[in-house]
């Protein structure tokens, strides 16, 4: 069998055939294949968010179908705009590819993407296609305010911190496919339901993908304050337990991946939250708590349950840093 | 001098460093920095774009200064939203970056895109940096719709065919480039004020960006017609003719990157179209005219003063097509 590639169909003839298959919602005024799409404006204030994967970088190709890169390609989007408390409406992807790619590994990653969409109510209505040295994919998502935007700032000393489902499960799988074994990335989780349903109660919100560590510093620097987190409240994956040990949930802190909700909720909202847990779609754990920034001392701490200090390595992922 | 390159600094210290450079609107609720941004929602319809520059692909590094790759890499996105006779409000930017990128290499460009964006009343809201093998700078561009957009669908038979500008000195550049000689890229032109003029008297505008031949062949599929072009009409640019000499007028119909407007207007509008001329900032042609589909001929036809059929040896730019 002839494998055809992107040099084959060309770039027009790859965006044509790619066109038949988009559907358009009626919020879309003008779809894929103009100068610009045209949406109806949404009643709220317009959300917006970017996100890349490259390869090489955030993924190989064969560690996962095509169709399942193409939705993480739009989930990692879809959880920062959980992360704000809103509503996805529509996307752009903007590909980059190499001449030589299987055109069925480009209509894979659509394919996967646009169900995806679908599921979620957000139309695709637009993109583009460039020649690149490796397969590149940026999804901008655009999205709805319900209610004020849940920013990083916002977290205060007393707070106490939640964090939705698992941690360390992709970060696990990512370091067996590394070391060259087998091993199944789990999906980006949606928290779409879940975010909207706890951003009332929020005082701060964030998506932990560059692991917890770091993304609660991110609030605490937005916020002015510090974070103490209790490594053994922490909600570790099964399969980060199964392949650290006793190790799993100090990487599990540093890991990255997890797209799980961290938020910063006053400790008078803690019956209303557990009343939402049936709802949420999953797990809700309290790690820690916020307190006053000490001089001379970290930013986000991690301790055991007696309160002493648990070391770490890294604070979690940085691009142009080794792992 | 020791150069600082992006590993030196890391992903998240160069974010961090270039939010305090980032100004910030009335528009503009949350902006760079948290998960997603926010920003008031336009009253007209929300026009969304995305175009990507890929070094290698479309630009070397050394072409033309950081800044001008900045400004160039918003521009072209600028191109898309006045081609729909709209105005540009918020832009998103993903950038992709080789660890041993000079840092210096990427303050560039974010000043120089963050300046243009600053002259067109646009809020750089917010982005992404990820690690690549290549430099690749990705903008997504949100509008606002200011009366109906102006798609590619609309042309009628009978129509006359116009371009704002010069076609061909973009091409002429990139060609010299290519073969080594040194060379002055031209800007892209930002032509958001003529195209808001124009929009209301044309039945379809498109950005000439991958060449006159193919871009207005996009008008014709997406209108169902066909156009002639009298090649004799066209206005090219200076720097081609000289590059070029009797080749010049087909070498810019089929030359890309030069993000002038093509636009498609019923007759009867030429001497409204003529009074505006002066408040356009830029030359107006007209260049052919809209025809009916006709069995067994090209969609875009050039000809001559007299008539005769001008060959072309390439309809336009395609990413997996060799030039």
């Amino acid at each position: 069998m002839v494998t055809r590639r992107l040099r084959d169909i060309g770039e027009h003839g790859w965006i044509a055939r790619l066109l038949r298959t988009v559907p358009s919602g009626p919020r879309v005024l003008v779809g894929p294949g103009d100068d610009a799409a045209a949406v109806r404006a949404p009643r709220g204030a317009v959300l917006l968010t970017t996100d890349t994967l490259v390869q090489g970088t955030h993924f190989q190709l064969g560690w996962e179908t095509d169709a399942r890169l193409g939705q993480r390609a739009l989930r990692i989007n879809l959880s920062d705009v959980a992360a704000m408390g809103g509503r996805p409406l529509a996307a752009l992807v903007a590909l980059e590819a190499p001449a030589n790619l299987p055109v069925a590994v480009l209509d894979g990653v659509m394919r996967g993407m646009i169900a995806e969409a679908r599921r979620h109510g957000v139309d695709v209505v637009g993109g583009n296609l460039a020649a690149a040295p490796r397969l590149a994919i940026t999804v901008t998502l655009v999205g709805e305010a319900i209610g004020p935007p849940v920013t990083r700032a916002g977290a205060r000393a007393g707070d106490d911190v939640w964090v939705t489902g698992t941690l360390g499960g992709a970060g696990a799988a990512v370091r067996a496919l590394l070391a060259g074994h087998s091993a199944r990335r789990p999906p980006v989780p949606v928290r779409l339901g879940a975010a909207r349903l706890l951003a009332p109660l929020a005082h701060a919100m964030i998506d932990v993908s560059d692991g917890l560590v770091q993304d609660l510093g991110h609030v605490c620097d937005a916020s002015g304050v510090a974070a103490e987190v209790e490594v053994d409240r922490m909600p570790v994956a099964p399969a980060c337990r199964r392949a650290l040990g006793g190790d799993a949930a100090a990487f599990a802190a540093t890991a990255g991946e997890d797209y799980e909700l961290l938020l910063v909720v006053p400790p008078r909202h803690e019956r209303r939250l557990q009343r939402l847990v049936p709802r949420l779609g999953c797990a809700l754990t309290r790690i820690g708590r916020i307190v006053p920034v000490a001089p001379r001392s970290p930013t986000v701490r991690l301790g055991d349950d007696g309160g002493r200090p648990v070391r770490f390595g890294r604070s979690g992922f940085d691009h142009f840093r080794p792992r």
